[in-house]
């Protein structure tokens, strides 16, 4: 045995102690789900209240009754200047961007992309990526076609050689502002990119374009993103934009407002489909929240509240990465400026061992795989870690354990060499 | 001409002068919709502020944050006692119970009713019934086969027929109590024949029980409803029944609570079929009602004031009928005991000729043949009058303007012959 591999040895059997420390500690830490914590949620506490009796519009509506699927106007207003769009653009929906995701899934799948032949319809999907716009995928039998996300957004040569070859691709999921789950934005050039995009309106093709972190920065000068819908509707393409938020991780998580922006004729379509399944979305929560954050300078205020609190947590994150794993080539990690997660990547083959090993040392992890269609990360080292939910000395041990178990895979990994 | 014949003309001639009276006066107002009206929502202002800054359940769940698709379990007790099931059969979720039951049709056809043959599903539909089932079947691409309702509730006996000899029929639509449009509720032994009918596990039908006005009475001694889960439990028929109701028409009609009731297995797997498009229903508007409305017998004292408001304009509806129809032979109608509506019958051919009179006169009414599937009522007889919604004043200026188009399109009809 050559003194490396002694140290080596010696380092592992440490750990091992270590780890066993943990696990007798009966820990019950949670790293899994991008939650706000509840000091995020205690902000908005006067959304229940904030209408002091008054349900009516400007416009004479009264909210508490049945009615109007697009949303009411002071919504669409809101939801436009978070996604930089006109109203006339905007549905306010329910609280669930996803669901609305799905709802337009649901209605292409329906109306256009139904084929006589029965071949699959087919989406880009950037990994790692967001698990539930993967089994929407799953859930409609859209085939998934994994395209690595880089540092700028995924590579618009690439997808365009892909749409070009296939006509059965019909869309792709975006977070192109702090990817879900590696913090990266989009650059000016890609998102030109995809409206230029060549053959959408021909195709049907869509652009799930899920801005859920449009105002979620965690630093102080955040880069702006391209306005996709300006761009798509200089080259025409407008239609095959389909853009999302939510107020999820600015009031409450379960309770908020969900939005959508795409071309007037579409919206105006997909209102239709929508008449099948509902009366109208909450007009009186939507009411609240208008009330609340009246405008993308409010919002923007608010978001400076949020900041304070989960900035530290990704800053704890990053020490106790640096610390503890820098220069050892066992891992390399994102350092977002914005959103709700940190990518982790260990070497090839150890992500699943590695959240193995936390959760029985009591902390849960998302499942490795889950950032990858089907839930197969083909290297198996992708880990997402949800810094916001726990409590600062809850993530501080956490972050130990995962370390410690990072260290302990990659160093049997080693070993066994 | 007879001397009959000269009185009708007669007749004619003032009721054409009385028609082009309402024509003048510029009227603009609307039966079409069971809505609830302004004094009614009024009754639970309250709800926006009743949390009062309290956002945790008793078992420490923040309803504020996400999760938890089958609702709040304080939440689901409500629902329980409204339907009278017991609360694990209860599914808690957002605003609407329309949505549900559109849900819940697409997870059938996507998981149970999907046929390798292309072979149609088919429901049985009462008529006149409610159009918003019935386009819910339309969107689907699911047949209907219409079944006159009787008063004691649908020819069971028929559907027994029609289910024996077509395996393809997988479902039926009821509104069992204060049915929508004629108020008729269904008597026991048509409960029970539903709990009896055969086959149904084998075909995975199911009995869409759309329990709309369970607690909606207009009289004081409301004859009661027999329970259709407990009679399935007994005939081991608990998976094909689908139970809904909401707090649509008790406290606000857009932005109350919906309910679903089946058998704990299938509503496992229905929430799991939800769990692609949803992360959960609006958990702090699930609290606000339960913190407003508590418990059955609050709600059923709540909807007494509903009655003191909506009782009224049954009455009104009644003798303006009463006293311009009785004896002429030119249209029946409903006098229902709960519900929303009152369902009214012209000789044939004559509906769609008093919806296009009334609405030249200022006077909208819901379309005629919307009670019946595909919007074709092959007799042309059937109009469903809404009188919640308007005011006292302008549903008495309504209901004159209804009652002459009616007698004017009778007497026409009988001229012409």
């Amino acid at each position: 045995m050559t003194t490396n591999r002694q140290e080596e040895a010696q380092r592992y059997a440490r750990l091992q102690e270590q780890y066993a420390g943990y696990q007798a500690a009966g820990l019950k830490l949670d790293l899994t789900r991008g939650k706000p914590a509840t000091e995020q949620l205690d902000l908005s506490d006067t959304l229940d209240g904030i209408l002091d009796g008054c349900y009516l519009l400007q416009d004479g509506t009264d909210v508490r009754n049945y009615g109007g699927i697009t949303g009411i106007p002071e919504a669409r207003q809101l939801g436009a200047e978070m996604l930089e769009v006109n109203p006339e653009n905007v549905l306010a929906g329910g609280n669930s961007s996803l669901t609305l995701m799905y709802q337009y899934v649901s209605y292409m799948m329906r109306s256009r992309w139904q084929t006589d032949g029965g071949a699959p319809v087919k989406f880009i999907c950037q990994v790692p990526g967001y698990d539930r716009h993967f089994t929407i995928c799953e859930h409609f039998g859209i085939d998934m076609l994994p395209l690595p996300l880089l540092d700028t957004g995924p590579d618009m040569g690439r997808i365009e050689e892909l749409v070009a070859a296939d006509e059965q691709i019909k869309g792709i999921w975006c977070v192109p502002q702090y990817s879900n789950p590696t913090g990266h934005s989009y650059d000016e050039q890609t998102v030109k990119g995809f409206a230029r995009l060549a053959d959408t309106a021909v195709r049907d093709f869509r652009i799930f374009w899920d801005h859920a972190y449009a105002v979620h920065h965690l630093t102080d000068k955040p880069a702006p993103l391209a306005n996709l819908m300006l761009a798509a509707q200089q080259t025409g393409h407008q239609d095959s934009v389909l853009m999302f938020a939510s107020t999820s991780k600015i009031t409450f998580a379960g309770a908020g407002l969900a939005f959508l922006a795409t071309s007037t004729s579409e919206l105006a379509a997909f209102v239709d489909f929508l008449g099948f399944q509902m009366i109208g979305f909450d007009k009186v929560n939507q009411l609240r929240h208008v009330k609340w954050l009246e405008n993308i300078t409010k919002i923007n205020k608010h978001m400076e509240q949020h900041k304070a609190i989960i900035k530290p947590k990704f800053e704890l994150v990053e020490k106790k990465l640096a610390e503890k794993l820098s220069g050892k080539n066992m891992a390399s990690w994102t350092r977002p400026r914005g959103g709700y997660f940190v990518s982790l990547d260990t070497n090839p083959g150890l992500a699943m061992q590695v959240v193995e090993l936390a959760a029985a040392a009591g902390v849960k992890l998302t499942p490795a795989g889950a950032t990858f269609p089907y839930g197969k990360d083909p290297a198996d080292t992708n880990i997402r870690i949800a810094p916001t939910y726990p409590a600062i000395n809850e993530l501080d041990t956490a972050m130990d354990v995962l370390v410690t178990c990072i260290e302990l895979a990659s160093l049997a990994d080693s070993l066994r060499d």
